[in-house]
């Protein structure tokens, strides 16, 4: 790889933002609303067919998804006419700079090319092919040819070789010229000797590495830039521990404020958690406030559910005053990231009948016939403590603009990451232009989109930018289930553009298998999250086991939603040290930090599952044997892919359990597993060759 | 379907090429370089996903091609934030034209939905899909659910579907006074009347159908338009037949002119061809010109290859003087067409050192260090009767533009169909150019692609307009690599744009398998060729099954392309009663025009091909059981897919062969056939149920 700029700025101006020339045929043939492979600023009709790119989203209207410094290995479809030697070069740049670097592509089979590249800081990049018939090679090949077939034409063919290696001086002579000096010799060897006594220079590394350097481009064919989205390793490695705030003490009897939350903090830390997701922590509306257990008459004394959002104390820019102040949030933002913790803010674009948005903003809601602003209804259920907005309403620029602008008011907090509540109610261009303006100010921000819907919503949403997704996980139940949906995920398309983060609960999902389960099927669906995938998270009380539900609904009995809730975080049976292991495995292992490395085994039994994630250069390797029966034993053969493990099949190896700290020789794909829901329940192998 | 245009003209101007309002973003943030649902001319931001086309190539950079009248089904994903009602309309126009014409999309499963269309006359169209929350159909599905659950808010609920009705009378109003009074009406019975006694006029078809006519689009998304190149029936449906014009007469002593031609076209037209394509009739090289059987060293009896185009008599708007004129060409133009015969004309880029380009313009060659003119060259091999041209030289344009109405020169004659030799061998935005241009402004005009060449090349032609394209069929021989070559073109990608035509041999290509063989192998590769595309050709020679090669080359001895050749047309065992058959059964058969409709069916025995074509209604069902043997009896089962056919399992179903009169029948799906060489060496069955 080596830096374009450098080499070729000078060389010619085209390259680096010449201007513009008009294509010849534009005004009057259909050629180029037609062609694909014309870039707007070619001076010379395409020479190259670049297409057919891998990974590519939606023909390149989308951005894939890279982490800084992860390669990206890319491939696309690269020839021309006739038969000529082709060299081509992957080319990326941050947005917005001038600067490209480049490495050359190399051909594979049937016209299809492969590049590598990776990007060393984080925000948004694009990456282009840059193609030409590489005159020099192709020259150097068949004279290679006529000297061996003695060809009369060798001498001529001697000056023609001089010439392409002299304009190569010219080119080098600005900023080099001790590269121009070396070509001008090469070249007068070649005026001067017998052809077969300049042999050895003219097929030296050397000299090809210095003509690739300088290499006339003057004809070659440049793709459309595609895009990427670069960020910081925790969008991609991260573990989430949500929790309510004003519930941080576990007191039914006390509001908790954002002082008391330390405590909570630290437990959190303890058990491995990195990021501390709050719901809303905004004032509370008091008009048509639900009470305990969603019920539509509060008294009070109930506290409301978070997600009604604006009330006398303010809106999207205020805080609950029960919990404290801004201030007090801000030293907790402060507090925690003295810890190695990030908070996550819930970015609900909900308003209660309270916000101040309906007394100053009316035209931003909808209206009904008799002037009345329209509360949330899905006929004929009525949600009259939530008005929802009009995204599309004759305001929508400064209503966009305000939504926006709230985002950046708690990034200036302190904020980092977001989890968006139901992004799919609210227009998807509305979260482009969001996600976008946000993280061109601060690349480093991330977004979780809670949008528990239908597939291609979930999807498009990951297109547009979001940096993390909820999944189906938290109802995939049995082995194939499972295994289908965590291959569509890491091992499609998806894995270019969306990254799940895998939740066995949440606030207002309470699986009917955890209600009244016992502690095995709690630490089973935790495991399986937090090693299926890279990024996983909890809801507050699982580590408790929390299991009483609200009796024929996917929802807890007295939800910390609608009240304060009395909770001992350290009651008896709790699995806080489970979770703490399998979250420092997870640290402590780099190739549980990687999303798309997930590779299944097989295994005989229909309630075990047997999956590993390795590092590309097999220098961490973990295996993971999870029984899915929280009441019986499991056992059975587990059989290896070997060569996805780095492994041969003449050789043993080491398995250490990381759970168990148990160590285990094997050989061969085919080995035995006895899971048991009260005892090993599972294991977490780091795998070491003998 | 509707006119859009009648129907919304005077309803909303932005449908209809209103003017283009800047996005509010463009200039501050990214979202509109990411956004791919986002129209330039939008006034109001994208409320509706609109994605993931099928078919779509290359991510619409390049067309599709359809033949007017034919069908196109087209499928996509269309979504929206919330719960809303969407409607969706498929539209497509001719390109340059103003008028969209307009069908309403139906919602198949996943957010994935369907549209159909056809295209009227042959050119380049475009369509899109337009796509909004339907208000309208959104109140009406919850107003009857509040009606139902007799919902406190049924009134304000009903005043809110009278604006609705009123808004849609408003834009009925200039052009549809009847149909706007009609709205107005339902709005006042739902203002005055109780709701119940107005849910019967409400929910009515009638009403649906007024308020789709005038149904608010004002937030509706347009995505962005794909283009189609609608062709006439002989882009797909096609038989060619290839003879050189000098050797009309097939007389070694005499070479025959234009004015010679005229039993051979009869000949043709007798076995039912109905493009008769002539190798270049321009005046051939003298410098350099090559030898019978492609000798170095010509002598002055030798008439040259027509290939090495260019001479005393003129370059690539001459023809060569032993022909005859150009007014006799145009004559014999006009008698093929009186016969329903089109002639389709070779054009080859190659120039011979005595073209007129040589003299006049040296600089559109490439010039060697000594200032002599490039020659042709695959080192060591050298060609010095033809210099290649430099397509990318200083005067491109000028040269791009002499080729292009060199073309049009001939359409203007009257030659509608170009066979183009080598077209992999120039750019192919050269190429994407020339079709574009000529077609511009003669849509009917059919070009051949002769590339054999690597796929990805090909398959580009293709996409850049070829009309047609050489394949390899000419050296798949068994029956694996024939079915699967014919399902790569037939059933994939590759059928919306490369239309395969088979050809069993060519003036260059005598393949192995036709070298020395019997009349029973030239048969049975006219069959596949005539029955698996429905585009096939030969050249002549074929029907006489001239089967001499050089020896260890897959060329012909003797070749025409280098001499004249004593020829009997109607010699003893020829096989033109064979081929007029096989022309006939598809012309007189509808489904052997269409290209894509192939299905292959099981055959136990190796040696044996079973394929069907039907029409999509199944008003014509065609069968095919060829055998590949061309020596020995081949016997066995075939195992039909009756669905594919139309067919039930329960009832008989009666085959007629075609080529041989036979009737059998059959019901099932398991069949005896038996295969002779000599005699029934393939059945093209009839299929008609009892």
């Amino acid at each position: 790889m080596t830096d374009a700029e450098d080499v070729h700025d000078k060389n010619d101006g085209r390259r680096c933002g010449g201007k513009a020339t008009q294509p010849m045929f534009a005004s009057e043939s259909f050629l180029f609303m037609f062609a694909g492979f014309m870039p707007a600023t070619a001076a010379h009709a395409p020479t190259v067919v670049i297409e057919n790119f891998y990974p590519c989203i939606e023909g390149g209207r989308h951005p894939i998804k890279r982490i800084v410094g992860e390669p990206l290995q890319l491939w696309c479809d690269i020839f021309t006419d006739g038969h000529v030697v082709m060299s081509a070069v992957l080319k990326w740049r941050q947005l917005g700079t001038r600067r490209w670097y480049e490495s050359r592509m190399t051909p594979t089979d049937n016209d299809r090319w492969q590049g590598l590249c990776q990007f060393d800081s984080i925000g948004r990049w694009e990456y282009t092919v840059e193609a030409w018939a590489d005159t020099f090679r192709g020259w150097k090949k068949t004279f290679a040819v006529r000297v061996q077939a003695a060809d009369p034409d060798v001498p001529i063919e001697a000056l023609e070789g001089a010439r392409l290696l002299k304009e190569a001086a010219l080119r080098a002579r600005p900023g080099a010229a001790d590269a121009a000096s070396q070509l001008e010799e090469v070249a007068e060897l070649l005026e001067k000797l017998p052809p077969q006594e300049v042999m050895e220079v003219l097929l030296s590394e050397d000299l090809q590495k210095l003509m690739d350097a300088y290499a006339d481009r003057s004809l070659s064919t440049t793709s459309e830039p595609l895009k990427v989205i670069v960020e910081r390793e925790r969008a991609r490695f991260s573990a989430w521990y949500e929790f309510f705030p004003r519930g941080a003490e576990g007191r039914a009897d006390k509001h908790s404020t954002f002082r008391d939350c330390l405590p909570r903090l630290d437990d959190a830390k303890a058990m491995g958690f990195d990021t501390i997701y709050f719901p809303p922590i905004h004032p509370i509306g008091i008009t048509a406030r639900k009470g305990k257990n969603n019920t539509l008459i509060a008294d009070e004394n109930d506290v409301g559910s978070p997600w009604a959002i604006g009330g006398p104390a303010g809106g999207h820019r205020a805080v609950e005053p029960a919990l404290g102040t801004i201030e007090d949030f801000v030293w907790l933002v402060k507090e925690a990231n003295h810890r190695g913790l990030e908070i996550a803010m819930d970015f609900a674009i909900n308003c209660s009948p309270d916000h101040p948005y309906v007394k100053d903003h009316p035209e931003w809601f909808y209206q009904r016939p008799d002037g009345s602003i329209r509360y949330a209804e899905n006929p004929p259920k009525k949600y009259q403590d939530i008005y929802p907005l009009n995204f599309h309403c004759a305001d929508w620029k400064n209503l966009w603009k305000e939504l926006i602008d709230v985002v950046l008011f708690w990034v200036d907090k302190g904020v980092k990451v977001f989890r968006v509540d139901n992004p799919h109610t609210k227009p998807v261009s509305f979260w482009e232009e969001l996600i976008s303006t946000v993280q061109r100010k601060h690349p480093e921000v991330i977004f979780l989109a809670e949008a528990f819907t239908k597939p291609k919503m979930m999807q498009v949403l990951g297109k547009v930018g979001f940096t993390q997704s909820y999944t189906y996980f938290t109802w995939r139940e049995d082995k194939w289930s499972l295994t289908d949906y965590a291959k569509e995920l890491t091992q499609g398309e998806m894995r270019w553009f969306y990254r799940g983060n895998f939740w066995p609960n949440t606030p207002d999902i309470h699986p009917y298998y955890l209600q009244n389960a016992p502690a095995s099927i709690f630490r089973l669906r935790a495991a399986l999250a937090a090693t299926l995938s890279s990024t996983w998270g909890m809801y507050a009380g699982y580590e408790i086991c929390e299991n009483e539900p609200l009796p024929g609904k996917e929802e807890y009995l007295d939800s910390e939603k609608f009240q304060l809730r009395q909770r001992d975080y350290d009651a008896p049976g709790n699995i806080k040290g489970f979770i703490a292991r399998l979250n420092s495995i997870r640290r402590d292992n780099p190739a549980m930090h990687l999303y798309d490395n997930l590779v299944f085994h097989g295994a005989d039994h229909d309630q075990m599952m047997c999956y590993s994630k390795c590092t590309p250069d097999f220098s961490n390797r973990m295996l993971c044997v999870v029984s899915l029966n929280g009441h019986d034993m499991v056992s059975g053969m587990v059989h290896l892919d070997l060569a996805a493990l780095g492994l041969s099949s003449d050789q043993p190896y080491r398995v250490r359990d990381l759970m168990h700290g148990t160590v285990y020789i094997w050989q061969g794909s085919h080995n035995y597993v006895s899971l048991h829901p009260t005892g090993t329940s599972l294991h977490v192998f780091k795998v070491e060759p003998q």
